[in-house]
């Protein structure tokens, strides 16, 4: 019997302001992947064939040794005793998640590969699991965890024991190798597994009448990039105005209705924003221009992760935001694009 | 007429954890003040008259210019136009919050001065305005904030512009200044008002099961000692740590029933508890080794506020908890009281 399933994992914004490596929004952008496993054939391997539409198409690897989400899903698949990709596998990616925006469309791409490894060995791992193998590629709990689980979310990264920590930090190139072309076929075969429990997470509640404008600019940022900018060292001040705002932030996006006056300042941020904004010309003129008062429904505004896009939280008057963060953009010589975004569930799989 | 009421204010813990400066958690202890104002009276002034009981009663100043209370009182007076208390004013204070022990007695001292000012001067002030007042005397947000409100809660201080800075950063000395003995009638009658809006809040929800053992050390520790020892520079790593704990710890101890796996190391700290175990002896064996395996029903353990008290949130067995960091803290060669407390709602005035 040919099985059939689709896996559909959200983008998602880090940080939201205060929330450095901390929290994470699921966003109502996709990555879809529709899966094919033929019933089992005589044929001992026959390659996994990957076709890719949508966000980044034409960049993406298809090789599904090279290609992130397949990667993801072996290293999955290798942890738990399977040696092999199913022979004949096929499997279409269709994405809405644009590349290198701070739009988490390589925590999209992990999430994915996780749950496919998953389904594929059909082992019925926990969230909790699925996440420690997440973790284990991308260390930085804010993205993977709120495209797991969906909506509004915090997560830490547990205290490690020695030997936890000594398994947690191998380098991704033993947790995912870069297959050479000449690997033969017991190369890689013994990935390191996830320590148990890595990540912890809760789910915040949501306001239902807040949406998020993505104002996403046409050029990519690199996370690695994004991250050289910022200072090793903070301020006890800087550290307390960022804890301050965090701890109110998440407590006050729940409130029905939502108050401009509390969460306007608590998105508020000193340990990331205030570094960055070398990188993206705008970023000041925009935060500093559009406010509450000048765009009423506007509750705050703040990078989408590690930038290049703006996420401008409202519950009204999307459209007016949205054009005028772009004209500020323009006087800058940026070229942008804006969506009026949902705040999406968590990660499913559908059999078909 | 003669008017009498009470004033009803409760002690409170802050930090919890990694929420340094941030949160507080009012505690089943209270400052109570059983205030008696005569009909207006012929004579030009009588002065107040302060009687105390309980904690402090042998260390607090009676004088009406030097308690901290009623120079609070005053200060709220003057700003609103009042230029003296009430001629024959008569004010008893039960008092069950032990002193420098970092259980908020001095905020609840605060708190308690603003909301008599407030009485007093029947000026009806909004609890956002008795906060500012409140702010200008002490300015970490997190006991004051915490024993006006009452339950678990967050607070951050706005970014002020810049007259506004400048009269919130008043020295502490004209805002309470010291009446110096030949202090004349026009001494000191005109503070600087608050700025308004300086703090912003909210409250948390809290799982009704978890209570808080404080676990008291015979000897003080002054809050500005307990700072001297905070580095002032941070690394990102112990940033994101604490950031990382805050946020989950907030939304956490709402759970119903709360989970220890999640808690525990949710409520451990980078930011002040490791520079403090200096000045209080017992500690580190304290934090390591009451948990929840050896401790069942123990969510986490902390410092309560600066300290020298701990503070253990658990769902039962509160009489082992504390008794085995009793005897932890006698190994050392300090004798402790402990106290089971509930979440004690804000603060309170009864007119009689």
């Amino acid at each position: 019997m040919t099985r059939q399933f689709t896996v559909k994992v959200p983008g998602t914004s880090a940080n939201i302001g205060p929330g450095f490596d901390v929290v994470g929004l699921s966003l109502s952008l996709h990555l879809t992947l529709t899966v094919t496993v033929p019933a089992a054939s005589e044929q001992p391997y026959l390659a996994p064939v990957i076709t890719y539409s949508g966000e980044g198409a034409d960049e993406v690897p298809l090789d599904a040794y090279k290609n992130l989400t397949t990667r993801v899903a072996l290293y999955v698949l290798r942890c738990n005793g399977i040696r092999f990709f199913p022979p004949g596998l096929k499997l279409h990616a269709h994405n809405e998640i644009p590349f290198g925006r701070g739009l988490g469309s390589s925590g999209a791409a992990v999430i994915a590969g996780v749950i496919l490894g998953n389904e594929l060995g059909q082992f019925n791992l926990t969230k909790e699991r699925l996440l420690d193998f997440a973790l284990m590629v991308e260390r930085h709990p804010d993205n993977v965890t709120a495209a797991l689980i969906g909506g509004f979310v915090g997560s830490y990264l547990r205290e490690l024991d020695e030997a936890d920590t000594e398994a947690a930090s191998v380098p991704l190139s033993e947790v995912l190798p870069e297959y050479p072309p000449d690997a033969g076929e017991d190369w890689g075969l013994n990935p390191p597994p996830p320590p148990a429990g890595i990540g912890h997470y809760v789910r915040f509640g949501w306001s239902e009448p807040i949406k998020a404008i993505a104002i996403i600019p046409r050029f990519e940022l690199s996370t690695a990039k994004a991250r050289e900018v910022l200072p090793s060292m903070y301020t006890r001040k800087d550290l307390v105005f960022n804890l301050q705002r965090l701890a109110v932030l998440t407590t006050a996006l729940a409130q029905n209705p939502p108050d401009p006056d509390l969460i306007y300042e608590a998105m508020k941020d000193r340990v990331h924003q205030p570094y960055r904004k070398t990188l993206i010309p705008g970023l000041p003129e925009v935060t500093s221009c559009i406010t509450p008062t000048t765009h009423p429904g506007l509750l705050g505004i703040c990078l989408s992760g590690a930038g290049p896009t703006i996420l401008a939280l409202a519950t009204t008057n999307f459209e007016k935001i949205a054009e005028d963060a772009r004209k500020i953009f323009r006087a800058q010589g940026i070229e942008v694009d804006w969506k009026v975004l949902t705040i999406a569930g968590g990660s499913q799989v559908n059999n078909s």
